[in-house]
């Protein structure tokens, strides 16, 4: 039997779970939606039981598993396998390596969902082969992965990529309020509902209404139908985050001069006809000229099932760098 | 004779030459303030004249020279030597590192006068064996260098490192205008005067009228003289450009999680006593906890000179690599 690879995605509001060979085929999947209420112990047990489930259905033995991957929401501490505090989980210092780890039997790399989101793009996406990337994820929030050449960038202790903190509007009197002026506040699925939620207590935003008519069940994806039909205002709100997405894009091109952006996640990918203009016109007029040459702003082409993908790449990296670093040793040796 | 290093850091309003040792201390050196409505070619053929006269004052001949670095403002074309188009110098695609190679007789390093500086803080600054440093120099403009592993990040074509251009105010009805919104333009010098300017075409700003009467000679330093004599205007004003210096700041922080954040530029050093109040309150607020922990924000202790102890500290990198290199050839060839 080839070899296969276990990628578990965690997201703010669904697990997938995958078997993958080493050319990034999904073999077996299975997508678990409801995370809400649930104490970690009991997901953690839940992701076990789907791991075994699919190995099951591959006739898969332990032997044949390559490495196991598991991407969750940030901030997480990498270098010890510590889910930190992420807003939309609940959970809080958690040592989900280890905990994780104990219930599979197995040894896994965690990384933060939008690194490994970079690494998958990297390996199996359109930007293949490119050294410098930003990938960021538009989701209930805004993440994101920054590699280097052709590694994930970490910072001093692990903690770098924080996009969706990024700043856009300043507090001096220009009538935003406090709780409204990061990326992620302003331009992610979270950020649209409630926006759309506003609106409809001030009596407007009815062409969403009409269509999710439990205004605090709205979500980005009614927003993006409303536009779809024509509804100025979904349109007017999608112009809005498109415009602040493309704001702290032309920053991260500034900053970093890379060679592709890629846009993913669950409100990004399904609000890209939306997004993808008022996010290029903003990086056009905001980007210095020589940083514009050969820059690719695209969303990715890998769909919901990048985290999977990115979890196979980040399996194989691990694999070939301690391939090389024994190569090495071995040479040394000799 | 000790060995020396040339060091030529050219800015927007001086150009400040010097002869170095390899220790950092400074044996000879000149300061040029005028540099408008020059003609590069004469520029170049001053900065000629300059180093042979600081060479002579040593006694130093060419055989005493371990190298020559030049920083210039950006963006510039790292790997071809060539200085782009610097706003505030009115020079486009000048070959610079070749016509004053030429001029000189001897070969140079050319970088970015941001990443000059922020690998002299490295080496001869209090930040000294750190490995993720960002400097930020606020004069004339606004500009960057990003230390990641030690050394300088350039990006995918050798444009990284724009801080200046970071964009922090939108432009949809929050009462910005189109020109008023990136760091550079709401927080360097520049900005600062034009802003004094702008106060006292309206009647208000007399207190910093009353110390330099030609309001159009107004500049950084007088608001600071003002905001010291307890000018309300002026006070408020420097808040205001701290307050964007820490919003840029925190940003930076969240997105690279360093260790170190250097502030350095005439008018950053000339204004500390208000600047950097502001700065720490805004990066406090808006950084994630885990990024803040062993943070480290101050000016840097190397005053107008950090540029000229770049300089030396390139040179320095640049011959411990090739001696490195060549080191690793003779094991290799052995």
């Amino acid at each position: 039997m080839q070899e296969l690879i276990i990628g578990i995605d965690i997201g703010g509001s669904k697990i997938l779970s995958g078997i993958l060979n080493r050319e990034g085929r999904i073999l077996a999947r299975k997508k678990e939606t409801t995370l809400a209420n649930c104490e970690a112990g009991e997901v953690l047990d839940g992701i076990n039981v789907t791991v075994k489930e699919l190995m099951q259905e591959l006739g898969a033995q332990r032997n044949n598993i390559l490495g196991v991957a598991v991407g969750a929401p940030g901030p997480l501490d990498y270098f010890n396998g510590i889910i930190k505090d992420p807003p939309n989980l609940g959970w809080r210092e958690l040592p989900l390596r280890e905990e994780l780890s104990k219930r599979l039997g197995m040894q896994l790399l965690l990384d933060n969902d939008a690194n490994m989101a970079a690494l998958g793009e990297l390996r199996f996406g359109r930007s293949k082969a490119c050294t410098h990337l930003i990938y960021m994820t538009v989701s209930t929030g805004i993440g994101g992965g920054i590699i280097i050449d052709g590694k994930i960038y970490r910072g001093k202790d692990g903690g770098a990529g924080e996009l969706g903190r990024m700043r856009l509007l300043a507090e001096d009197g220009q009538g935003a309020s406090k709780h409204g002026q990061n990326l992620e506040s302003l331009a992610s699925g979270t950020a649209l509902a409630h926006e759309a939620q506003e609106l409809i207590k001030q009596g407007r935003g009815q062409g969403i209404l009409a269509l999710c008519p439990e205004a605090s069940k709205i979500t980005a994806r009614e927003i993006g139908e409303a536009a779809r039909g024509g509804d100025p205002e979904a349109r007017q709100m999608l112009r809005r985050a498109g415009y602040f997405l493309g704001m702290a894009i032309a920053n991260l091109v500034n900053i970093f001069n890379p060679e592709w952006i890629v846009l993913g996640g669950g409100a990004g990918l399904g609000l890209q006809d939306f997004l993808g203009e008022p996010i290029r016109d903003v990086v056009n007029d905001w980007v210095a000229p020589s940083l514009k040459h050969n820059l690719k702003i695209e969303f990715t082409s890998l769909g919901e099932e990048i985290g999977l993908l990115g979890c196979a790449a980040a399996v194989l990296q691990e694999f070939e760098n301690s391939a090389r670093r024994s190569n090495k040793e071995g040479m040394e040796a000799q």
